[in-house]
């Protein structure tokens, strides 16, 4: 992309403000760890990966503000900061194992010197974010294999490099089949309520000048069977041990629908988003989030303010409708919890 | 209701403007047969019931406009003004049958003083508003059989009061069974990409104290699955003799999500909504639309320019996902083709 997801300059973190894409390019930055949470919260940033590395910034950010306190008393702050930002969205796994990694880096770093300690800290973020981007890459490596030449591809929300430090799970999958002149056309849904396919998803594939088409997410169905579409590529915001997968809500729609007609459907995600704590998809909480979402639409409302809405962001698709999760370390297949749990170490 | 989707008062027809719906009730009067061609082409009026009856109140306001003219130029304005009406927009079969039974009404007059062919014009139009309002109730009391008692219905786009004269077709049904204290609960799909649930059907449930939740479109799988719908009811722009459906964009994915976890799946529509002339879905021409009704909400863009769109306006749910036609003369079941013959006479 040309614009990036996140850069850390000078003290601050900046983040594109994807809450205004596409129609305006501009940065949020966040120069404390309320800063970082609010970003996360308020979908500033988002997208599981995303939102990870997010979060270790913020520890750090967190361990800048406290660093001329006592030691001990630096530890408590770092601490309690690390689990005000963990709690910022419930469901994606990544921002946990992001904030546990550098949590482990203060404890392993306890005994030294808080100017070291805050090396560390800036250290393990820019290292997380890198390694993002690194494993996006393999995993696209990895997934392409899966789409057919001249396919049609279909992808739900956004994916991609806003989703990510940059490249993108699935569509960083999508990236890749482009690349390297697989000649595929992309179809992806619109993505209510927040319409990440729309705004965010549309906006990279006009970037990249990948052949795409938008639809409402209820068109999706019928180009299922009709066989207008190949390969389904998702991302994921948690995978249970048993391969169930929580993403954006209409993903176990499209996978029920790729199951009655055979279409392939592929979950793209880093072993990081596999929850191994976690044994089945009834296990996992599901976030939900604010009416004015489904009511409101660029600040107007569409709907009466009377009515009850339902928001959850995510569904959980069951083991059984994936054809395979795409990872860093190869494509895990059925039966996805002894090929997932081979990635466990 | 509490506000009538039309009315004739004082020489002019009272259209509540559908545009407008929620944010502001607002009417449109149309004094003139070319302000009622407008309310259809502009869509203040919508759904196929509702512009049949607005077509003909259109006759009867020509008619009023040139009953001043000597007979013979009377009868020829008339009849033009009709042809202008009829073609507002093509697709709706109800505005054409609507014309021709008025037109018929003339032939069948002509001899007589203008003042009674005013008279019969008027009667006629108020007759087939009326009708459209009967036949509906008659599906609901059909159609309130299949509906649990305390059961969660989920329906889809608006087939409400606002889509014909009066009542409804499909939400015409969960109308009755809450009158009839069922103890129903309604899931709504906004119905992207018009959006005709958030505005329209909320409005409705709102204004008659139904209980109800708004949805997004890719909500009502998971509510499926979990089996916290127990009837899915929708309308029908036409049903092919086989029983196959053309309805709003998203009732396939619901009804193959039915037929999945055997949530009972009934379309409601009049028998004349039945094309018997079509002998499948496949036969069945879909609507595309502007792809601005993606693109765009309440005239702000909510993705890049240069993104593609596909955006058909309907999709075909096959026969055997249909549980039952719920018509004004009893509810079809399966063999759908069989027992929808038994209607054509």
């Amino acid at each position: 992309m040309k614009h990036e997801t996140m850069e850390f300059t000078d003290g601050g973190l900046n983040l594109i403000d994807q809450r205004k894409l596409p129609g305006e390019v501009t940065y949020f930055r966040a120069t404390d760890y309320r800063d970082v949470r609010l970003a996360i919260s308020d979908m500033v940033v988002r997208g599981a990966p995303a939102i990870g590395a997010t979060g270790a910034y913020g520890t750090y950010l967190a361990a800048l503000e406290y660093s001329s306190r006592p030691k001990d008393e630096f530890l408590q702050l770092v601490k309690e900061a690390c689990d005000q930002l963990a709690s910022a969205r419930p469901t994606a796994v990544n921002l946990t194992w992001a904030i546990d990694q550098m949590k482990g880096l203060i404890d392993e770093h306890a005994d030294q010197p808080i100017e070291e300690i805050l090396e560390v800290l800036f250290d393990g973020a820019e290292e997380i974010a890198a390694e993002d981007v690194e494993i996006n890459k393999e995993m696209a490596r990895h997934g392409v294999e899966v789409v057919p030449r001249g396919a049609n591809v279909l992808t739900h929300c956004n994916t991609g490099a806003l989703a990510t430090v940059g490249y993108g799970t699935a569509l960083g999958v999508i990236r890749e089949a482009h690349k390297t002149g697989k000649g595929i056309h992309v179809y992806a849904d619109e993505t209510r309520p927040r319409l990440q396919g729309a705004r965010l998803t549309a906006f990279e594939l006009v970037e990249e000048e990948i052949s795409a088409t938008l639809i409402a997410d209820s068109v999706a169905a019928t180009l299922i069977r009709d066989k207008k579409v190949d390969v389904v590529l998702v991302g994921a915001d948690r995978v249970a041990a048993n391969g169930d997968t929580a993403n954006k809500i209409g993903t176990y729609g499209l996978s029920e629908l790729c199951a009655v007609h055979d279409v392939p459907f592929y979950v793209v995600a880093p072993t990081s988003t596999v929850d191994y704590s976690v044994e089945s998809g009834a296990d996992i909480e599901i976030e939900e989030r604010s009416p004015e979402e489904v009511l409101m639409i660029n600040g107007k409302r569409i709907a009466p303010e009377e009515i009850d809405v339902y928001n959850p962001a995510f569904d959980v698709t069951p083991a059984k409708n994936v054809t395979g999760v795409i990872t860093e370390r190869g494509i895990a297949r059925s039966p996805l919890k002894e090929s997932l749990s081979r990635f466990n170490d």
